[in-house]
């Protein structure tokens, strides 16, 4: 495997609407997407952009919520009552050669391929298997580069 | 304040020498620049370059391991003996200019600016006034763009 472009981080927050609110008045954020829910997830979720260099795209915030029943998420919050950092995301080219080649070196991949906020298939792997890291694998959006 | 590039988000770990295992033979990372000692700050550091957009420098990896006597980054290990995420450092123009910014906004900036790991002037902001992300802001390298 090639590294990936880190597409985003991965923030928990008990509300995305407050955290809109720091990442604009206090962060001075000026392209904060529109909050969605993905309910089969549990999560409501919200992309702030940072700029990257020489006028790119950089790697993103993206603020996640628990929607009601969702324990994991509740869980980090009650360890971290005004959230914190949650997981990093790479992107790979493809979603399944990468779950093989984690899945080779020994690595937890957690569940299958699933379809992600940018709406390309993602998959989590087990934070005691990289490093303390929640990592998550996205495939990059067709057409982004 | 206008957001500035994510410049590096710092991921603490018990061993670099391991962690540069992990990031060249699992994520399949092609630079890595070599290890080093900051004395003042009771840290060893050791970046990890990502692949930004259109070929670009993406958010760098600053692999972070705790020099004897160093509480804080022990501390953190003794709660998360893998490692994991430790903070994200975020660039500005003016570090003064954005020290005198987060002040008067209220945030605890923790000491004065001194000198970073890239070799320009940094300072932290308490993770309890920016969402439980510890944040580093850090001069943007002259000439870097």
């Amino acid at each position: 495997m090639k590294l990936g472009r880190l597409n985003h981080i991965g923030v928990a927050t008990p509300s995305i609407a407050d955290s809109i609110v720091f990442y604009r008045d206090v962060m001075g954020a000026t392209t904060i997407c529109e909050p969605f829910d993905m309910p089969d997830q549990g999560v409501k979720v919200c992309f702030v952009d940072t700029p990257g260099d020489g006028g790119t795209n950089g790697t993103q915030i993206e603020l996640i919520e628990p929607l009601p029943g969702n324990a994991s998420i509740a869980g980090f919050l009650e360890r971290n009552p005004q959230g914190g950092q949650h997981h990093m995301c790479y992107e790979v080219p493809d979603i399944h050669a990468a779950k093989a080649e984690f899945e080779a070196m020994g690595k937890r991949v957690l569940g299958e391929p699933r379809i992600g906020a940018h709406g390309t298939p993602i998959f989590f792997v087990h934070p005691r298997d990289m490093g303390g890291v929640l990592t998550e694998i996205m495939e990059t959006p067709k057409g982004d580069h």
